[in-house]
């Protein structure tokens, strides 16, 4: 049960969004920013750098709405997405990703730990100064998602199903047209 | 020397919100909600909470600043600041504010970790719902700027009174005007 009181029909972030609708407000801008807005790193590269974050932080829902988001994106490559969290050394992706997956993941447990050697090996592989500040900024952000949503406790459902259903929405909607729909009312706030 | 190029005049969290002014602008906006805006903690123990979390994390640009702010807003009873960041069960505060703080601790480490018992005891204490989410967003949300101003190795003044001079301007202009104060120019870029 959450530490607080919370719309019993939203999960996760999004009954903490509308229990206080003007941070939920800014923390959806936020993801939009982060995961949507324009950018030489794909919406699917940056749902799934949301998803390694979470899985390195257990925050069940976080993983599986953001890995269902960023395999609605990725399309006929999805498995790639289970592939980088089940093992980051292994899986088949470029070097500049991988490269800026580890970056994330050193953030994920303490920025101090992001050296010159990673940021070097990441612009070795063609990464931007733009796209480093964009992973990093990303992995922060979900540091914080993942200690809000866990911090108090919010449900989640278990049904996979229900991922597949909300990773579609959130790739097709968006973050701000999720969130002007948790706030329009319970008829639109899956 | 900062992991991307970023002004140098600017330290901390400053020269990254310059950097990227539209998640700058959402940034500075949260730290306005969750720090200054209508709430029954004051700016003092908000700030407080911001500081202990960065101390925890040992984000020395975040724990200077946000402790600067914290003594600046609690005026004659400025070193229990100093008291919290060295020891929390032994620091001159209210049991409500220690409850709080605990629970800030444990969100700082895992958000999985805070207790039914832990918001239990704050509840004993008078904390209510509202005060118990913000506790955690803000505690979440400092383990996101903390890994983004160290994350991307930004600097951080080495003088305490720079730190004094800053905390008086947090908590005189807020983060809202702060911001402002940024995108004007380097003026008033302090």
């Amino acid at each position: 049960m959450p530490h607080i009181p919370l719309d019993e029909r939203l999960p996760g972030i999004r009954g903490l969004a509308a229990y206080r609708t003007d941070t939920g407000r800014l923390l959806y801008e936020l993801a939009e920013a982060l995961l949507r807005s324009e950018s030489t790193l794909p919406p699917a590269e940056r749902e799934l750098i949301a998803a390694y974050v979470s899985s390195r932080n257990e925050c069940f829902f976080c993983v599986s709405s953001h890995a269902a988001a960023s395999r609605h994106l990725y399309g006929d490559r999805r498995q790639l997405v289970d592939a980088v969290i089940d093992d980051l050394a292994k899986a088949p992706i470029d070097d500049k990703l991988r490269a800026l997956l580890v970056i994330a993941g050193k953030v994920q447990r303490d920025g101090r730990l992001v050296s010159d050697a990673d940021v070097a090996e990441a612009r070795r592989h063609g990464a931007t100064d733009r796209e480093i500040h964009d992973t990093v900024l990303i992995a922060a952000a979900f540091s914080m998602f993942n200690r809000y949503v866990d911090g108090l406790n919010t449900w989640a459902p278990t049904d996979p199903k229900a991922y597949a259903e909300m990773g579609k929405r959130m790739a097709e909607e968006g973050y701000a047209g999720r969130f002007a729909g948790l706030v329009a009312g319970p008829e639109t706030a899956r």
